[in-house]
């Protein structure tokens, strides 16, 4: 089972190593008749792009994006969409003194045991520089799903145990890139950068929570029994690097609620059945309510650490002490927010073409 | 997109509504040479029946599966095996007073919104009945799985707030079917049953929290970057009716720990490069460890309550008070425990015959 | 890889046996709003019945079809349509003494050789009963397919050695079910009858050609590159039973065309860009122009024959000569027509609903 | 439905434009520890390259590959593999006086109904440089398969109506390179290059029959109903644009002889149950018997002619004359062989991983 690529009716595959030549993705399912340009997607890339702040790993790549095929005089052709990205700082020398030491928390182990062989430079495939392709691709999507009144976008409510208070959509929207750890909450996000800075400082990681909301989801949107949209959701989102959990609405809350509690009440708004609360999350039943589409993730700290931890050196298999150098971030929810919304964005355009939402008609005209 | 197919290797199809002739599953992918009877089926489909206790709904049905095909003097021939298991119960003017009600918590908005028409009937096909087809496959699947030395096995941990003390593996074995809760933990499972009935005499419902563990299941498992194992087992758990929330190993906590908590060091088990602690549960990098895999999901109260709720008579366009009579279950955890060990089988069936982990070779010698 | 399903946006699963309970199909796909009753599936299931005339198999089946899912008072709910039909004049005994003999052209052996264990009762699942699953799920879509404008209907233009004449699409039509050849030329269908009854009498078989029409295709349906209309028509065709060979438009007549006579020119019609002839058969490119879809099939003699052939007893590994007695069709083609239209209507289908011409949108209104 | 990926367990999706940046492919499910290189990827490619003789267009590129990611060390790491080729010297000014004008015989037309858009510029994505993907991944799937002692290879048999005589195995092997036309029959090869020479002068253009055979397939290769060896061939036979017929062993054929004729008988071969004779060209029900597998495909003319040609101006909505210039091949098959060996290889492939028989485990002893 090939497993680069995603969706059904909109699909990207995605290709790539950390050091590699270069990373990058062919989107096919693109409607004919969309506006695209590099700046389109470098605009998320550039978000997503490390070396930015303190909280970010200080590899310094461009991520500069060339798309190569499937856009003639700046506008989708139906062809599916090549892009690409250079690799440009890659230090692979860095990484051969773990080349046989699979580093705890990370996938080296992992993926030896399922390959026989493993690309132990900087992750190899396993980096988060493979989100590339994701957010490129995730970059389309969403210019898509703008066309259609829908709108994706995530912030970080919790890290290294600090959270967010909370707040309206106009908050987040406004403040969510006004600080480096994307907390749209000013207070917090300063505690938080406080815990990030005293983490780096003992050579260690912190966790956090990241919460990714799109508004504008048409009602009737999902599967009934095995493409629910909510299913759909949690498996794009359980598979980025570092997630351990999902929730949906009121999540994992919902198990010391009440039927009374949870449920949400119809109520008439200008002629239409509409839930008057959201524990929901924007679905039920796997299929989107109309109202907006909630969900969470928690993502583990950053595996790549300098303090010692223990291993095994599988050349002489004999246990040993590690400590992780290289570059890497302290934190990884920051930069989880664009690819967050990338592959929240990839779900609902896959639906949205699959259901005749979004397609060449509504592009052409 | 057709949305009642499961898996890629080893792929269900289910059909068939609450109150419709009959429900069944087409289970394709079934390598020939397993020894196959309905008994096996059954014992499954028993532990997924309502009518049980009174933990759940009082409609009495046998649920007893057919098998129509694939299956040759007791052993499986490769071809699709064909189950289905009739209707008997089934009171549809039960339901004709909500015939244009949806009721809050339901999927009967959604449905309309998606389709047009809603089957009324008990819910139709978004019924928990719907499961019949999911637990018979999955009982299939479990056969398989069961000769390569996995065992899936689920409980209740957490049911009305009251949370079951940590529990091992044997414990938790012996115990989960003890009780009509489901909980391993004798004392938490009797706090539990009140907590059920002081809800039933309300006319509410409670949710609950039900792990999923596996066991067996070899390194190396899962692909690299959106077949992840984890990724497939949050969209099978998500999407099963009820569930808000998913979680791997830590889940949710580890947004609260460090790298140097969170991360499993490697020790030299008999030979074996092994981690030591299981916090990843059981994946890394969205492959299987070779350590337990370790699941936790959340799951809303029953929707349908007797406590009046507000709603929309969608025939008169009118704001109304509706009461949800009909025959449901108080509370949803315990009846999950098998839907959700099956989901659990369907996901790693898949991965290990999409591996060649288990074929007509392992079978047939 | 499961191999018992057809199609993405409009997706069939097949099962059961020539001796097994039942064969039956789960339709998934189908849009909410379709009219659909048992008897519309009934028609075409008559038409591919066995017993109907000296040309086929005195096999005596009703093949009554029952609806299990999926309608609610006579109109698709969206939800998979499951049919079956059960077996009920299967003589298997009479398959004993072939119990390990492959018998020459049939797929005895190819079984074996795949999946170790063979159902030899009538052929098992390679038997042709395993289109009844086929042409029921085709009956659903052509019903869909009548909506939108689209006609398929096939008859048999060569067998024995015999070729019918060129007829118009209105001869076809009327006279291809007026005899039990189903060829629409009158004299043709008396001399192929003559060569049935003569293969019959020396205890063998012919083969034939079916041509297969569709009408009222829209101009732009297909995928660029591997999702081609005339791919995914050759895949389905060549996946029929003893089908050989496919062609489009003008087929293996084009290797000896020149370009200057194979392309078709374009002319004003209506004020339309039309082909002002159809070599291309209705596809250039891979996508449809607008004419008339035409197919060919190529169509083995019945492999059942009574001449003594040559074969091996795989119990004492020795090779023996064998008469293949049981009931079987002297030829093929006439009983193809109905599966080879409801193969022809399930790609379209497919591609309409994929491309958003057909949905609930236009059946629901 | 996206359409530009083809396969289930080898799956290559192809991307770029006659006249675009570059053209590529990505391999997905490239088992681990394949020794490979541009080199091997390169001798298919100019195989398929143009300019190479007078029966070719005289464009000329050359089709250096890149490979991107995937490969470390020489040896497949089981990541995708990207591969690219730069478009150097095309000239899409020359196109320009039939932007608006379709023409006969290509996929002009049917791209401006299904997509509103259509790159004109060398045909765009339905230009023959499409087929670079298909041969750089089939490249892969052909060292792959090579060392699972399968050997694929085509030749030209009929062109311009000159047909070539019945040849061996190692005849076609030794002599298929040995001339432009790429037929294996000298004599004929003569005569038909005259017909090439005759048609380029009269600005015409000749259709023919190639030929694929593959050896050393193993018995047990296909699914039962869907997944057919021979439907899968068939599909991704007629998917090569230009191609109108295919068909499997004695093809076309099978419906003038008997059954007797027709059924292979079966001997022992070396205490094998063995068919004696090969009419159905190595696949019986769908699945491989272990014979070599033996295809024709039909190649119609080359739709760019400069003989004068009727079309419609669509800017204007007038009919009008139209001669082809560009630069174009007066024949296709010979230019088609790697192709189609190609796709042959692509779906073989796909069948040997799905069924467990190509793996890592098999690579990495």
């Amino acid at each position: 089972m090939p497993g680069n690529s995603f969706g059904h009716s909109f699909r990207i595959t995605t290709w790539g190593e950390s050091h590699g030549k270069a990373l990058g993705v062919v989107v096919d399912g693109v409607p004919a008749g969309l506006t695209l340009s590099e700046a389109d997607v470098q605009k998320d890339l550039d978000r997503r792009r490390p070396g930015q702040s303190e909280v970010s790993t200080p590899r310094s790549e461009s991520d500069s994006v060339e798309i190569l095929s499937g856009v003639l005089d700046g506008v989708t052709t139906g062809m599916p969409v090549s892009m690409l990205v250079w690799n440009k700082n890659a230090k692979s020398s860095a990484y051969d003194y773990i080349k046989d030491i699979p580093r705890p928390g990370h996938a080296d182990q992992s993926y030896s045991e399922r390959y026989g062989i493993r690309d132990h430079r900087g992750g190899g495939r396993s980096s988060g520089r493979e989100t590339i392709g994701r957010v490129a691709g995730g970059a389309v999507a969403r210019k898509l799903l703008s066309m259609a009144g829908i709108e994706v976008f995530a912030h970080v409510i919790e890290l290294g145990g600090v959270k967010a208070r909370s707040l309206s959509f106009d908050e987040i929207r406004s403040n969510v890139d006004s600080n480096v750890v994307r907390c749209a909450d000013p207070g917090a996000a300063e505690k938080m950068l406080e815990q990030v800075n005293a983490a780096r400082l003992e050579g260690d990681s912190i966790g956090g929570v990241v919460e990714i909301i799109a508004t504008g989801v048409p009602a009737g949107l999902g599967e009934p029994v095995f493409g629910k949209l909510d299913a759909d959701i949690a498996g794009a989102m359980m598979g980025i690097g570092a997630v351990k959990g999902v929730e949906i609405g009121a999540g994992f809350e919902c198990s010391g609620m009440k039927g009374s509690q949870m449920n949400d009440p119809y109520v008439l708004d200008d002629g239409q059945v509409t839930p008057a609360t959201n524990h929901a999350g924007g679905i039920t039943g796997g299929i989107s309510t109309g109202m907006p589409v909630i969900c969470r993730i928690a993502v583990k700290p950053t595996p790549s650490i300098s303090k010692t931890q223990q291993s095994v050196d599988t050349a002489s298999m004999k246990e040993i002490d590690v400590e992780i150098h290289g570059r890497h971030d302290p934190t990884i929810p920051p930069r989880m927010v664009p690819v967050a919304e990338s592959m929240m964005a990839l779900v609902l355009v896959d639906h949205m073409i699959g259901s005749g939402l979004i397609g060449p008609a509504s592009l052409l005209k």
